[in-house]
């Protein structure tokens, strides 16, 4: 059987990309993978671990001939990577990407492709607070989702060929309308990370020997966060940047629920503690029925 | 040789209670358990499950002929019961706790114990979202953190003999100052659960296709703060009454970090993200480095 695609590109071989790229080596999906990367270091250490059969100096001729190419770097990078590859993709190719936020991802590349070429937009539900191609592995996305966010009129084919591609790598696949996904992901991913960052930044300002405190009893609830708060500087800066309606409107929500909270602990208002901190457990069950957890 | 203790009453049997309860029957630390619990079905639970030799109606029943005594419940039950058990406490027993705030447990256990008792305050920082005495374990302890903290003039052999028994269920322990403990612990422990508690409870008001989601996409993020906030919420309703100075304090602080955050956001102040979401990653760096990630 011949592979799904013939020659996919990856523009960006991070944590996720070569984590793709290296799923669809195992499953055979590809004829050649080629790679290109702002990082020199970060392409050559791709083709070092197998994950690229060949890396390129600069986008454009990672692309050439390719019937797929992923955009995988930060989102903040699309645009310039777009208007560079654009006119040098072959007709026909698919062009997809595993960015965080969808609208932008659309806003940024969409209008840099030319006509006969398939844009569909992929987020897949998965990664850690590792980074660069070396933190890939290819089992990621097994049993995760991946929310895929064609945009009206997108060509039936290439979209299949696209969630075939996420199945056949373990995903369970949703389709989903971009500013839909922004929204949902604005609750589920942008703000949970956010308010980590946050809270380990308040302890970084702390003065000395109690930051070594809180490190030393970081067990207690506090280490949860920092796994969280260790994640990809460049990537969520984009992310912020590039979903700041989503996000400024569920942080005012969040903000108005503290503030609710911090009022009820300076007036010992325990009952209306303890009715929050029991209707939040049923989430947890939800999470854990949904297999979720 | 004979047991460190003759035998040992616990007031409270759930987690931290029958975890301990556990591990004290495992290592052979006492002669025998003798426990009380406000609920008659946990008290019937932890007997059902070998954790106790012999459960009381009343928790100064409990108490009688006991050299050690643990207070074990929600810490918003203690005044109450030092007041009941107080009376009936034998002359040198040794009486001690596991909650997570300490000026308060002093404040509302020391002046019911008569002279001759010696009080030594302790805190696991250890620990499940699981509530109840069947969700007990006596691994729990091992390799963690217990703090001891005996208020001025405590009976130096107790202090020791309390620092042994964590020590031989497999914690280290740490003595430190009361009002000290309980700012650390707002940090690392009180202030994670609340914006836990907060952030998802932001959630559950959301309308219901779009919760179901959240549920669903839970595991970009969200999930690990659902975890957090499924935790008993009796205790934490106590905790926050308890140690309401210092979770305002660093509340207070967190507010300001997350405000400045929100306005970087709407401003597109990417390099005010970037250095704050780089800075977060040397704590993380810390606490792998200090064996507690």
């Amino acid at each position: 059987m011949s592979p799904a695609f013939q020659r996919v590109a990856f523009l960006g071989i991070g944590l996720i990309g070569s984590s793709l790229a290296r799923a669809i080596r195992l499953q055979g999906l590809a004829g050649e993978i080629v790679v290109y990367d702002r990082s020199v270091a970060h392409a050559e250490q791709a083709l070092a671990l197998g994950v690229a059969d060949r890396i390129t100096e600069d986008a454009p001729s990672a692309v050439v001939g390719a019937d797929l190419v992923i955009f995988a770097a930060p989102i903040g990078a699309n645009e310039e990577l777009a208007a560079a590859v654009g006119p040098h993709l072959a007709p026909g190719a698919i062009v997809s990407d595993v960015g965080s936020v969808k609208m932008a991802v659309i806003r940024d590349i969409g209008p840099h492709l030319p006509e006969g070429v398939h844009f569909v937009p992929a987020h897949p539900i998965a990664g850690t607070e590792n980074s660069g191609p070396a933190s890939g592995f290819a089992e990621l996305f097994i049993g995760r989702w991946c929310i895929i966010t064609p945009p009206p009129g997108t060509d039936e084919g290439a979209v299949e060929r696209i969630a075939a591609l996420w199945r056949a790598v373990g995903s369970d696949v949703e389709l989903m309308e971009p500013g839909h996904h922004d929204r949902v992901l604005a609750i589920t991913s942008h703000l949970p990370h956010l308010i980590a960052y946050t809270i380990v930044g308040t302890a970084t300002d702390l003065e000395s020997t109690l930051q070594q405190e809180v490190i030393k009893f970081s067990a207690s609830g506090f280490r949860d966060f920092t796994r969280i708060a260790s994640s990809d500087p460049v990537m969520w800066r984009d992310v912020f940047l590039n979903n700041r309606e989503a996000v400024l409107d569920v942080l005012q929500r969040f903000s108005e629920d503290l503030t609710a909270l911090q009022r009820a602990i300076r007036w010992g208002e325990g009952d209306q503690l303890f009715d929050l901190f029991s209707r939040t457990r049923a989430i947890r069950r939800s999470i854990i029925d949904a297999k979720q957890a």
